[in-house]
């Protein structure tokens, strides 16, 4: 740890990037310069072909957060006279309604709580009494709690139903494998700087082409209109604005990474193990986790905060901070809980190095009872 | 020039950039930790104090392209029922106008030639039998022809008519200065990766407290909604979603250099002497620029396409491209032309470098004559 500036970013992005990825931005390109306009057009075919939808979809970059890139495909792809179904069990669904408001598009919202994945069934029922929902929006991982949610079953079904589905999978895509034929889909969005690993400053859209061609004129902003940039991608390779060029030479390497390493296979893998390694070693401490096994995605975990009068969550962050691990705050509404992510450039050995500064934090500070004052059991119930 | 991997840029951006600004972009900084929240307030701060505007204005960053900016600025200042004056002289006041179109902003626009410079009288005449028109929207330096706009008159004259003023300084902003007390604006918006040479993924705008108060609910977009994006950074200090974090580092860092470099004063010396040394030059070549000096702003110049039938810009730029320097195609609607900037980390020595590669550039292909077609009296009269 000694050589390393920054801490470990157990959280849910902005991750820690190998050095390799860092290093691609020494460079100054300009942006309508052919090697720049061929790494993009490269990055866009690469895409495509992790997602497996390189026949039937076009990708889409967009500059900014994870959440431009879902506001400008909800904003592209939702005429303004449809009604859209948000499936929510987080913070990132509530998001993607608030965003629909701005919007102004219809909507309507099936909630679950955080720690309760979507309800196929309920979803079903609800598109066959409402034939004036024409787009379902779900999110893949809700990082709010870490959820994994069935998205097989959402697609099958608003297959079914014959309305189009666009999946948020910004903090999954490229660890957990969205299989097009099991999951057919209109629109998926994801970031840059997630599973991928490359640097936050871009995310992307991969879209149905067929979908796309009709959505002209749709689009409430200039800046976020995915049709406009298609169409201006496609004439000449360029991005109409200004493109971040380091942060897109960053994500040309991480992905140059994220092949050599085996692509979702070898990602899943690190990860889970990285997953693994956490919750067996949080357990072995005494805390709670908030979620059952089988509904934990390995992308991040929500602990419940220990009921010890002497545990505090600034000063734990604080302490663990300057041991080189920065976890994240939780957002759960109805308990106290905070996060550790196990994604990014990281693996089990930095785990288990986590795990072993929590220990000492923990002794440092005096805390003995790591349990929550509410069981997971009475939460779920 | 044999150590440089990338050619000068000599655009309008993205820029050629120092190699400690990249060298930042070498740590990862979790967007919620202490020094990078720090880092974010002190950027904030130096831009308002760069600015001259601290007593008076905020500063609201936002993720993406300049035109991101711009259109965040647009969208939550303007109120919906008003009506909006663009001044026009090049592409960058038209896609303000593209904007507010999008936005469903009413707009009138009052436009000159690419080589005229908007006329303070004309704007006046207007603004008297307008008094519909709340708001005004001028663009300082259009780098369309790389003219700089009259803009103290334009603000004295706004001022005087009780408007409120908007002011895109996007390639001006750092080199030119907008003194305050002659300049009063409502807002500036601007980028990190033009003049104060930061990586492009950033831009931002000062805008006057007061007026940003009463702003609230005005937005079209979740993602550009300045007033919520100021509120959040008022409460914690962070960024509403994801930010770059890379870029901010690397701005942060473009920023030390801006002042260790004497701020406005001293860039704008080293652009003048930039921009003197390259018309200088272009016209001992026989090239013929444009504008009058006068109305030449020291940002970028427009050259317009020599008449001699061996010139072919493609080749006259990958030509010069492999020799170390990156030229900028036209942007006028009227004549054929191409751009060379002046701009970014680069001093009158590259200009210089880059002259005599022009010339051998133009013996290569056998140009003996750089005059144009039309001449700049024909184009201007």
């Amino acid at each position: 740890m000694a050589n390393r500036e920054d801490p470990w970013l157990l959280t849910p992005g902005p991750l820690t990037t190998s050095t390799e990825t860092k290093k691609a931005m020494l460079r100054d390109y300009g942006s309508r310069d052919s090697a720049f306009v061929e790494m993009n057009t490269r990055i866009r075919e690469r895409l495509l072909k992790i997602a497996r939808v390189a026949d039937t979809h076009v990708c889409v970059p967009v500059q900014g957060s994870g959440t431009f890139a879902v506001e400008a495909t909800l904003g592209t792809l939702i005429p303004k006279d449809s009604k859209t179904l948000v499936l929510i069990n987080g913070a990132y669904g509530t998001r993607i309604a608030k965003i629909l408001d701005y919007l102004g598009r219809a909507r309507e919202c099936l909630e679950t709580p955080e720690y309760v994945p979507v309800n196929v069934k309920t979803l079903a029922a609800k598109l066959s009494e409402s034939p004036d929902i024409t787009y379902v929006v779900a999110v893949h991982c809700e990082t709010t709690a870490g959820i994994l949610n069935p998205i097989e079953g959402i697609a099958q079904t608003v297959a079914d139903h014959g309305r189009l589905l666009i999946i948020d999978a910004m903090s999954s895509f490229g660890a957990i494998e969205l299989a097009p034929e099991q999951v057919p889909y209109d629109a998926v969005i994801a970031s840059a700087n997630k599973c991928l690993e490359g640097v936050p400053g871009m995310g992307f859209a991969l879209i149905r082409e067929s979908l796309l061609t009709t959505c002209k004129g749709n689009a409430h902003s200039l800046s976020l209109d995915l049709y406009d940039q298609w169409r201006a991608l496609e004439s000449n390779g360029q991005w109409r604005f200004t493109p971040p060029t380091h942060v897109i030479a960053a994500f040309d390497q991480a992905l140059n990474e994220f092949e050599a390493a085996g692509g979702i296979a070898g990602r899943y893998a690190r990860y889970r193990v990285n997953c693994d390694t956490l919750l067996a070693g949080l357990r072995t401490l005494g805390f709670q986790t908030l979620l059952p096994d089988a509904l934990q995605a390995p992308i991040i975990v929500t602990i419940l905060t220990p009921d010890d009068p002497n545990f505090e969550f600034t000063e734990f962050y604080d302490r663990l901070n300057y041991k080189g691990f920065a976890i994240y705050p939780g957002k759960l509404t109805e308990v106290e809980s905070f996060r550790i992510g196990c994604i990014g450039r990281l693996d089990s050995e930095v785990i288990k190095e986590a795990l072993a500064a929590i220990e000492t934090v923990l002794a440092d500070m005096g805390i003995t009872n790591c349990r929550p004052e509410k069981s997971e059991t009475a939460i779920a119930s």
